[in-house]
């Protein structure tokens, strides 16, 4: 998606480890016409899915999935990253490994809210080693949902998040894939 | 606003401890079409205060937040819960009790994304004894920023944050106010 790979380019940052920091406009400040645009794209890739419901995990997919989802016109659900009194004690779970914090978290699900009649799109900001988009995968399953797809906003190709995704069968797309950030600068796949 | 106090009647559920259950449409699972209610609410309400920047906090806050800055045609600044490796160093920091996980947390947002420049609406889902308000305010303080209000979904007009914050000067405004939930179910004020 030609607009966001020039966000990407004008307002990104490398830093060292492999990071991006979009923070200007996607995970902590929020451009939110930016938003509408990748919306309207998952839309078309995904439009003909009848896609039911569009999932994401707490927190900065929220944002994305649900301006994406005005598109659809279907309900967003989050999966939660912390065990919170008010959360269903019935849950679909999944153990997720995070890199970025060095640790295993759980993500949830309450039952009430994915069932078998769900057409599912998963919706992210970042795929990389693919542990939380997997993760998602696996609650769909366990709900005995369908899963569409996932749309992803920024997919680091460099790492095998995609390739394990893809090889899991999951119908991806993501709107910028990254080939390298070795050199200071970001390049992207064709 | 007539039509959240609908779905608040129809599908919260009211337990013990004075916790109300919306995760059917408002913090778990989302209804996105409320939302845009709810944003263009807040835009009547809000609409002449030449807003600059919609700030709320992660993550409930973030969906309901999204979808009223397309109305204001502003970004969203969401502060963070976490001190994540990729925020900036530089922050406007504050220290918030949370009564649901009985422990104080800091809120962050980098020092880049708010200054004094800055209008700021405030948007969150719960206000209850209004912690994590007054220190959302407290950042728009730090950076010198004007406040032009705080914008609430579903306020509990049983417990002291409304008192609190209308009297630290903040213009609030709650598009539910709940006066009682001590019957089983809930009373609004009029």
């Amino acid at each position: 998606m030609q607009l966001l790979k020039e966000k990407i380019l004008k307002y990104g940052r490398v830093l060292p480890n492999r990071i991006l920091k979009v923070d200007s406009f996607l995970n902590h400040q929020i451009d939110v016409s930016l938003l509408n645009e990748m919306g309207k794209e998952f839309k078309n890739i995904f439009g003909s899915e009848n896609v039911t419901k569009i999932l994401t995990v707490e927190a900065s997919g929220i944002g994305i999935a649900c301006i994406a989802a005005q598109y659809f016109n279907v309900p967003v659900l989050f999966a939660k990253k912390h065990a919170a009194g008010n959360l269903d004690k019935e849950t679909y779970e999944s153990e997720v490994y995070s890199y970025t914090r060095g640790k295993n978290y759980t993500i949830r699900v309450s039952k009430n809210y994915l069932s078998s009649e769900d057409r599912v799109l998963i919706i992210d900001d970042f795929l990389a080693k693919g542990k939380a988009l997997l993760g998602l995968g696996d609650i769909v399953a366990k709900a005995g949902a369908h899963l569409v797809g996932a749309g992803i906003v920024i997919e680091k190709g460099f790492q095998e998040g995609g390739k394990l995704v893809r090889e899991s069968g999951i119908n991806l797309h993501s709107l910028a894939i990254i080939k390298s950030m070795d050199k200071g600068y970001v390049e992207f796949e064709e």
